[in-house]
């Protein structure tokens, strides 16, 4: 629920170097299935002693796993996580609005949260064996450039908005990406007259989302629902179902079991 | 698929202790909601001035919110563990067959994997709005207790798993829990010969699991398949459709797409 929890940055002197260090070796280890000790010290321009270091005491803890000389995460990551994602009240309500959803587009429908600046999908449904699903749970997308992030900003306060633009930028991701500002915010305008945003091909080309915010008793965005596809394909179901007033009752049905709970 | 890359302890001076003060904060975290810095560093027997830096250096990498003045864990962790689940082969392939579990059954259906002497269930599927769903995906479980530890336990070599129950034991979490070491091993003998697992309320009161595992080509445990439930309901189902061939269908299939990959 926190947009905008960016920090300014702290000084250097009361920054727990040790622990920069150890995120910089996991965010690397994220990337990649397995990596040796001289690969991560090249990349990330380490002593191979200290990689060695930090590697020893992740696995001590559980949260590195050694196999044939090479390391890689451990699941311990996946628990953190979905114990953080179980405590969002919308979620716990999220799961079955979200699969009626799917049932009725055939598409991926998911759930948005905004966090520090990004927005991160905590929950997306699918039919069929192989989805078109190229954004895992927990992932970060920028705001500027996807339907659930453009209905999320369109409900946060301006200076909020504002400071997350500053720092997160409008960085351009295909040739639609609105990167002026100022065209950014006509567009939130339009969102918010309608209640309803568009991401054609922003994000990703040739993959279209629509997506409507859950907005609490202050008429701020805690999250947003999204049904996401092939331009082709949502643009056909567009015409023939409506796909907004699908979104729509889905935003409804958790808005409503949401604030039920207060 | 690392049932035992459990380390013995380093050496104190090869240990970045920085790095497991950031961690005992960040578990202390995975317990609740939000944690103030005063409650923190009573709980953990450190000086408030190091639990604000360590929780002010993990704001700055994004893994801590701050809210009126107190902290949680952020959603990145999300990302890091679907990231690591999302490169496990067999969990690529479980979610079709693991649905059509649920279906068959309607009941909780899981894919357990091993990892430090743990069983994770890194998916699990399920159908309605309040499901009797109690343990995360991601949370680690012992193998000793379950109906999935079980089958993997009984496939994975016996020096292995000696050293699995030397360093995790044998834990009391029921009444029916099998605490004596050479009564499990008798158990695991039989779950070999019929290849399916029961868990009859070992792990939880009222609450049963029937598990299979699924092997490769050295006939060794890289996961399994479970269906749990109330007790009563459990029974009356495994009488009326027999569970254990409906779990043994969806590990065939999962076991056929898995080594097809090779």
């Amino acid at each position: 629920m926190v947009a905008t929890d960016i920090p300014a940055g702290t000084a250097d002197n009361n920054r727990a170097e040790t622990t920069v260090t150890s995120f910089r070796i996991i965010e690397a280890l994220k990337s990649r299935e397995y990596a040796g000790v001289t690969e991560l010290a090249e990349e990330l321009d380490l002593a191979k002693g200290t990689v060695h270091k930090h590697l020893n005491t992740l696995r001590e803890l559980d949260y590195v796993i050694k196999e044939d000389h090479e390391y890689r995460l451990s699941l311990s990551f996946l628990g953190l996580g979905t114990a953080v994602r179980s405590r969002l009240p919308v979620y716990q309500e999220a799961r079955q609005p979200l699969e009626k959803l799917t049932a009725a587009t055939g598409e991926v429908a998911s759930l948005m949260i905004p966090e520090h600046g990004y927005g991160i999908y905590v929950l997306r449904t699918y039919e069929g064996d192989h989805p078109d699903v190229n954004v895992n749970e927990g992932e970060r997308l920028p705001l500027h450039a996807t339907a659930g992030g453009k209905a999320i900003l369109s409900y946060t306060p301006a200076d909020e908005r504002e400071r997350i633009l500053d720092v997160r930028g409008l960085p351009r991701l295909t040739e639609n990406t609105i990167t002026d500002r100022d065209a950014l915010i006509d567009e939130l305008r339009l969102v918010r007259d309608r209640r309803t945003s568009y991401d054609r091909a922003e994000y990703r080309e040739n993959w279209h989302c629509i997506a409507q915010p859950i907005t609490n008793e202050e008429n701020r965005a805690i999250a947003a629902v999204t049904v996401s596809g092939p331009a082709e394909r949502m643009e056909q179901k567009d015409s023939a179902t409506d796909l907004a007033s699908l979104v729509g009752s889905t935003v409804n049905s958790l808005q409503n079991r949401f604030y039920a709970d207060y």
